[in-house]
């Protein structure tokens, strides 16, 4: 467990022993009886962007990581709580594209303002607590539900944020072209909540989540939850031809590390059980990465059939 | 208006336009159905506090402050979601008594924790998302109400967080006894969210709200937003013993600025009709400091009878 994790497990965990909270666990909090979902994430300047970010983009993925937790949790959103803190010089100009970011995106996913608080600043904070409803008070997905046998799954593509991450901080030791370089970096500003996604698996997932802190950390996770051992294979992981550029031209990367390590794809993780398993052959956007066994932990198996061992599963900001 | 309403009208109430945000002039919003009314607010380190303030008393008043705006509405809260952004050094000691602080108030206001996001940060970041029920569908709290005629009230008395703030802030120019310096810097640390007293006053006060950014600043608010013109008397201000100590000893200060535009008292202003009036001539915590009259604005009168033109009328972030 890391850091980040012990440091829920020891001082919050303790305190949010309610129904509601699901354990600290999942993507969000279940008000069951409202069919309500709520959750909360923050961005910091120097921490998930920098000063000289784009303002309307920064409100777009604040909404966007926001709505992936809703997603997660198989609700659809309906509106927002915003706080915002920003230095005193240079506001207006940053708060007019920040505010029309926001616009724009409340638009594309119908999304209401409902109140928040404004404060001064030395660096950029922001944070949003989205609610959403699910369609009745037992259909959302939760983590600790992995069976036996049960295939794993991820919808979309692998790694696109994370190399994105680091093409966007102008690490120049990536060897990618312009149009890749640019999708990469598309998808790391600009990642789409997977909220139809997500209702098509009502009722056929075990369990879902979104991979925000990358997918072994969160495969991790719903293994441990579950009680079980997640396998996977390095050669089954989807990966888009901007990724495949960069795993063709960058022997000198710790290629599979950023890619499974790295966060922020959005994603979603989730598994099906092999009498559900023929109910989503339609889909050509969710590949099957491995599945669960008895046991616990993670074993990830390269395409020689040996065993891969990470140095580090996932982001922890601590 | 100042900057910081101004901010809020031009870039955020255009995105609010829903019953809900109650066009974001309320101290929460409010989900009728569901009886369910919803606030959320920061504290910022340099902003709102010191790297050296004590974490139990930091985590206290981040839920007191949320409280108080569940209170500004009449009702009652239940729960609330946490974000925290610390530095990476010296974690452990900084959590384990902002904790100690979070539970010690969670369980003397029977609160929740639902949920929340963690992040490092180079400066303490912080915010609550607090989650209240008021009685019934239409009894709570709103702030357009006020009608000609009617009282001016305060709970408490005013100013002792302003000078606590100050005496906190060690301003060494302040002459006052060690008792009362320690008094009012506890004012300002630990306000007193008045939830009982709000719902005492459901179905008898006119507008509620709470007096977080200066008492002339909600007054200002609630008059224009009423569209009628607040007058007070500054000898009908109630003062603690601590904060008359200040006025007779230190004739160097803006003594009536500080007291009317320094804010988190987190007491509550209202207004009552005069055929309410009886009703709490119960109550000695109330204070009649002045009524409504039809116009526009403000109009503060000294004991002479003359108008009292202060420079500023409450905190404003920008």
């Amino acid at each position: 467990m890391d850091r980040e994790h012990l440091i829920i497990e020891k001082y919050f965990k303790p305190l949010a022993q309610n129904q509601e909270s699901l354990g600290l666990k999942n993507d969000a909090a279940f008000f069951k009886k409202s069919k309500c979902v709520i959750s909360t994430d923050m961005m910091i300047e120097d921490i998930h962007f920098k000063k000289t970010s784009d303002p309307k983009f920064i409100a777009k993925k604040l909404l966007r990581i926001n709505l992936s937790d809703i997603a997660a949790m198989g609700a659809l959103p309906f509106g927002f709580f915003l706080n915002i803190a920003i230095p005193k010089n240079n506001t207006e100009k940053w708060l007019r594209d920040f505010s029309s970011g926001l616009k724009s995106d409340m638009k594309k996913f119908n999304l209401k303002l409902f109140g928040g608080d404004t404060s001064s600043a030395n660096k950029i904070f922001l944070s949003v607590t989205i609610l959403g409803k699910t369609r009745s008070q037992n259909l959302c997905h939760l983590k600790n539900k992995a069976k036996n046998k049960s295939s794993i799954y991820v919808s979309g593509t692998i790694g696109d944020a994370a190399l994105g991450c680091l093409l966007f901080k102008n690490y120049s030791f990536l060897n990618c072209s312009k149009g890749n370089k640019d999708k990469l970096i598309k998808k790391f500003n600009l990642p789409e909540p997977r909220l139809s996604t997500s209702q098509y698996l009502l009722g056929k997932a075990e369990f879902c989540t979104d991979i925000s802190d990358g997918l072994l950390r969160e495969l991790n996770q719903v293994a441990s939850y579950s009680k079980k051992c997640a396998n996977i294979f390095l050669e089954k992981i989807p990966m888009s031809n901007a990724v495949k550029e960069i795993y063709k031209k960058n022997k000198n990367i710790d290629f599979w590390e950023i890619l499974l390590s790295g966060g922020e794809d959005y994603e979603l993780l989730f598994a099906i059980s092999d009498e559900k398993r023929i109910n989503i052959s339609e889909r050509n956007d969710f590949t099957k990465i491995g599945y669960f066994s008895n046991g616990t932990g993670l074993r990830i198996i390269d395409r020689n059939g040996n065993h891969f061992y990470p140095n580090k599963i996932g982001f922890s900001h601590f």
